[in-house]
């Protein structure tokens, strides 16, 4: 059960002018099933994207690299879900290449042009063929209005389609940004990889949008976490068509980059929360949020630590207060001098741990009420500085293991 | 149920000279349990250990590293099961102190000579004072033979009871090695630790056990994890008490150096995976090794991303050879400059990735037929050098979440 999350209502999620989108059905693994979606770009859109860290990344990611640094002017992108492309040595390269070159040769465009996911299971050939003879009635069906359709169509075991979209008024002119995202946690049996698109009609100055991405990836997926499992296919591809009746934006500091990264920076963290809230067997959203750390790595190290604990997620998804587990997270979580004497803990409002040790006031049943609650913050502060992040994961239950140990169906 | 494991023989568990065991009841969380062992040794033992690196580590961990740096000459350890001490702040410490000093006075010994071992509930106060009135009659009740008694007096948790002896002949003279160990995989709701005791009744040159210790660590209790959730509480200690009619070790390297190092190794990798063999929810028993890395950091890395990633440990449990998950661990170890090209895994003996692909001649069937038992190894090579480790784990199934979401009881 998704927790506090419902299928957007489609005349919410609007369209971006510069973007069309066509969707069709390419047989990868299952008949009768939408899995092949392409974004069309007009000319002049910058595209700028985050990929996975995974060494053992999907062919994709490594051509979605290598166009990007091309620089020839991306045009359009191939999303297949069924098959992730992924551990598939240098014959997934060729089947990925072949694929833009299939959309290529319909755009009348170079391969370098088009941007390659996929999203499925992993250590199985991609079957390219079936993606390319599917690509001209995916392209037949554009049109710019097809978002919530996209946010159907990437889905793999996501239980809801998850878009979003916002405006923002620039230089007079109303800008919209639209995105959609897949992923269930990361966290599926073999259906590897959180996909994000973000689209915007902004008007940016040449090559802009590289300089915010990665800042927007870490204010939104970079702060996601289900299981701790980074896919070798996650990606967040962020566009920009350039299309918007204002004059260009040539500064993230200024007034309109300021708005402009806002809106972005809210559709995106809205689709990455929507990932958590649609995490396997998920029950709870979690906040973790780590203050008074002396570095953000450090802070991060500690959010992570907790937001991975198997200890820690099991003890939300039952509500018991059994918040130990929290500090034992916090000391193992690689910050060599931390001093355990300087951390206190609280749970929502309820203060748990001062100065290392339980708080004599505190008193258990507070925090089993909150622990209740189907959204809960956990805050710890290290008394080491003043940087603080914050992380987004759900719990544990008995339903994450049935999943994921469920034969792939 | 336990993984190829059930409680010792009492006959097979031999004593050792030098080292008395008492057990009491000091109903420490619960009544009518055995929760208080001490371990009384004879003069001129040597002793040394290894401790969490968890920086919230518990009072008495802290308490133990400190009597042994004063090097006193250590003469009993006090272990109480029912409660950690652990983020117990500096209450906690004055109380695991008390406890020594209890200890001390009974025995005519300065509090420094006395280690604190507790396992337990976190976050909640020490009973000291019950821990102290129940020592007289631990004390009084201590005997060579009950090692097997104390394998389950430690026990919080865990469902048998883990003991174990190996006999060396040293210099025409035989040599006793045995030791107990607790702890169901760390992971318990709220019964933190895993516990391990070595003792020998070799004669050592002085000094020479400290050089020992955490090379025995790091073939054992180094090398399990249950779901990488550090204890604030885990203690490896090992005991030689110079009682044996041999001329005293005076080298690790020489032929009865090896030779006691083989018998202390063998007993404390046989701890040490009965703590994974009796882990949460575990079904199966998992060998992890990582060859061909350029270091041993980074083969560890490597064979924990493995062995802690959830969804290879669920495809575990369900014998499903979804091996893609195995190299997205792999990818995700942190290994900065891995080649993926290079990468080749067996499951068991069945040869399933060569050069970062499925090898065309694998077959799904032959690998799920090597899951399907109860021990299965994973062997991954990385291409990169000539170092190789080993980690032992258990798979995940939904037992564990179960068992972890139980309110404490």
């Amino acid at each position: 059960m998704p927790v506090n999350l419902s299928a957007p209502d489609p005349s919410r999620i609007l369209p971006v002018p510069g973007v069309r989108i066509g969707i069709a059905q390419a047989h990868v693994r299952k008949p009768n099933k939408n899995d092949l979606t392409v974004m069309l770009l007009d000319a002049g859109a910058q595209v700028a994207g985050v990929f996975t860290q995974n060494r053992f990344c999907a062919a994709p990611v490594q051509l979605c690299r290598e166009h990007l640094q091309r620089g020839m002017g991306i045009r359009a992108l191939v999303i297949n879900t069924g098959n992730a492309n992924a551990g598939t040595g240098a014959d997934g390269i060729s089947r990925a290449m072949a694929t833009c070159i299939g959309m290529a040769q319909q755009l009348d465009l170079a391969p370098e042009q088009i941007l390659p996911y996929s999203t499925g299971v992993i250590m199985e050939t991609l079957p390219s063929e079936r993606i390319i003879a599917a690509l001209p009635a995916a392209i037949q069906s554009a049109a710019a209005a097809r978002w919530a359709d996209a946010a159907s169509a990437i889905m793999t075991t996501d239980t809801v389609p998850k878009a979003a979209s916002r405006q923002v008024k620039i230089g007079g002119a109303m800008v919209t940004v639209t995105g959609i995202s897949k992923g269930a946690g990361m966290i599926r049996p073999n259906m590897a990889t959180m996909l994000g698109f973000v689209a915007t009609d902004a008007k940016l100055a040449p090559g802009m949008l590289g300089g915010i991405v990665k800042t927007l990836a870490d204010g939104s997926f970079n702060r996601i976490t289900v299981d701790g499992d980074t896919s070798t296919n996650d990606s967040f591809t962020v566009i920009a068509t350039n299309q918007a009746a204002h004059a260009p934006i040539t500064s993230w500091q200024s007034a309109e980059g300021q708005a402009l990264q806002a809106a972005l920076q809210a559709v995106a963290t809205e689709l990455a929360q929507a990932i958590v809230r649609d995490g396997e067997g998920a029950t709870k959203f979690i906040t973790v949020r780590v203050e008074g750390a002396a570095s953000s790595e450090e802070a991060l190290k500690a959010c992570y630590a907790i937001a991975h604990s198997p200890l820690v997620k099991t003890a939300l998804y039952a509500s018991d207060p059994n918040l130990g587990r929290i500090l034992a997270a916090v000391g193992y979580a690689g910050i060599a001098d931390l001093d355990q004497t300087q951390i206190s803990m609280h749970i929502g409002d309820v203060h748990v741990v001062q100065d290392g040790g339980r708080l004599a006031s505190y008193k258990e049943a507070d925090a089993a009420a909150v622990m209740a609650k189907p959204e809960i913050q956990i805050t710890v502060h290290l008394g080491r500085g003043h940087v603080a992040e914050t992380v987004w994961t759900c719990d544990f239950s008995e339903d994450y293991v049935k999943i994921n140990a469920d034969y792939r169906s």
